[in-house]
């Protein structure tokens, strides 16, 4: 086993070093378009990379990865542990994450809690209650104590990485952790499945940024998707008055200019945002069921079990 | 040993090759930015795949597991790769899966096609158009060619195993494909999220059936959902005519008759029917989207990649 695992060292050290030589001679020849030289390294930084992941796939530790921390904000409803399984089997399949589940709730919710226990994935469940005083509003800003709960548990555990968004009802491309991974500062890409726009994204044009794409700009100075951008944990690290705003429809825009960034902060991802890796699905709403399953003529069946996962009626 | 590191030589060179043919192609393309940065993502793709291949193809420790044949109806939408990357991330943890895609088409869609490669997943891509006929009624039996078409697949190809019908929306747990992997003839669980109920399942007292419980038992001998149940291909074999009814509201009823099965054929899974391992989620619908994008402004940017991947409003 042991020489199986070393044979398998060396075979993977010279295919990194095949790979990078290639590359290397590849780039090195005269006259590539000056435009895709660029393009160019920053593939051979990602194949590199994506050789090195998955020759330590076996291995019981990624450590040498940056670590991504995805906030999730939750609330319960019929459709939060569907919804929570489905994120969290595609975080199953991204090394090196850490998984920051932050509940709308003042009391734990154990169908959470133990899914994300069963999941194996390294997690944390933090209770994150809205501010009583939005909710009563029409507009609620949903989410936001959530994702600044999970900023603030960021801040005092973490000291590298990057920090992500990731609502539990989208749709994740496993790509998509592997652009963000070596995030410096702010990093951002194409989200889609945008109403109106069908995606919302940053406008590149030659490799350069020269305006945005989304449906509804509204005065925005970044006019763009939860799920669309990453920070660096050292980047937010030195900020420390970053937050999230209960401000609806501004949420995004509201974190990002508490960062201070300015466009020459924005690293494009998914080559140059041409490619859609995370979309804005939506799942429909179920509502309370009825409460015909309590009826006594189902007693000492497996209804009795079931009933605890399904939202009744109020009687 | 020596086979081992042969196989992985000649892996390695294989990836060489790639990667320096790839380049080179790349590198000599007379392509604008946009465009470039697309095949960049493309090649990365395809080495990437490359890459997880030659890393699976060593894993052998799954062959004596019964393999699963995945049947999933599909049809293009604005959520049809967001669907199809949530259950196909889903299937890369399943070990022994085979994936039977079969769309509602005359003609392959490419981006289907190109996503189910990337997956690395062992998997057959169909083409099985609803009959002209059902097409102008108001209740269409969707699916129905679909699954038809992947069950004579199935046929044709298998001599053991288990079949189960997936659809593209649905939230599946890991967990439900090792409930279903040993069936001997037809196994059923529960399936949440039934509109109305809230579950629907057998109802077992004791271990021992005692009836169903769903919102509309409408008549059928096995009112059940289309992901309540997996059938063994050995069975499915010695029943050379069953075929799912083109008849909207009764497909799987339809189906599990035709299979002839009577009550103690059914094998009760997911500790006796007490556990949700799937549901029944729903997408909101996108509709195609403003035509903006297509904006001369936006020449020579990302966008004109992007708009590849969005459906339009008609011109």
């Amino acid at each position: 086993m042991r020489a199986w695992a070393g044979q398998q060292a060396v075979g993977g050290a010279v295919v990194v070093v095949l790979v990078v030589g290639g590359l290397w001679w590849a780039v090195s020849q005269p006259t590539p378009p000056p435009e895709c030289g660029a393009s160019l390294a920053s593939l051979k930084d990602t194949l590199v990379r994506a050789i090195r992941e998955e020759a330590q796939r076996r291995d019981t530790t990624h450590s040498h990865l940056p670590l991504i921390y995805v906030i999730t904000p939750t609330y319960a409803r019929p459709e939060q542990i569907p919804e929570l399984t489905r994120l969290g089997q595609t975080l199953m399949g991204v090394p090196r994450v850490h998984w920051v589940v932050a509940e709308d709730a003042h009391v734990s919710n154990m169908r959470v809690v133990t899914y994300l226990k069963h999941t194996g994935l390294p997690h944390t469940y933090l209770l994150t209650p809205m501010p009583e005083e939005y909710r009563n509003q029409t507009m609620q800003p949903k989410g936001v104590a959530n994702r600044n709960g999970g900023l603030a548990w960021v801040r005092a555990r973490a000291t590298e990485g990057v920090v992500f968004f990731a609502d539990d009802d989208n749709a994740y491309d496993l790509r998509l952790f592997e652009e963000m991974r070596y995030t410096s500062r702010v990093s951002m890409w194409p989200v889609g499945l945008i109403i109106g726009s069908g995606v919302s994204t940053p406008v590149l044009r030659n490799g350069r940024f020269v305006g945005w794409y989304d449906a509804w700009i509204g005065g925005r100075t970044f006019p763009v998707d939860m799920a669309g951008f990453a920070v660096s944990v050292e980047f937010l690290l030195q900020r420390p008055d970053a937050l999230m705003p209960f401000k609806p429809g501004h949420e995004e825009d509201g974190f990002l200019r508490s960062l201070g960034i300015s466009q020459s902060d924005i690293e494009f991802k998914a080559a140059e945002c041409t490619q859609i890796y995370v979309w804005h699905t939506q799942t429909k709403k179920n509502y309370p069921y009825s409460r015909q399953i309590l009826s006594p003529k189902f007693d000492g069946t497996n209804l009795r079990v079931l009933q605890r996962d399904i939202m009744l009626q109020p009687g």
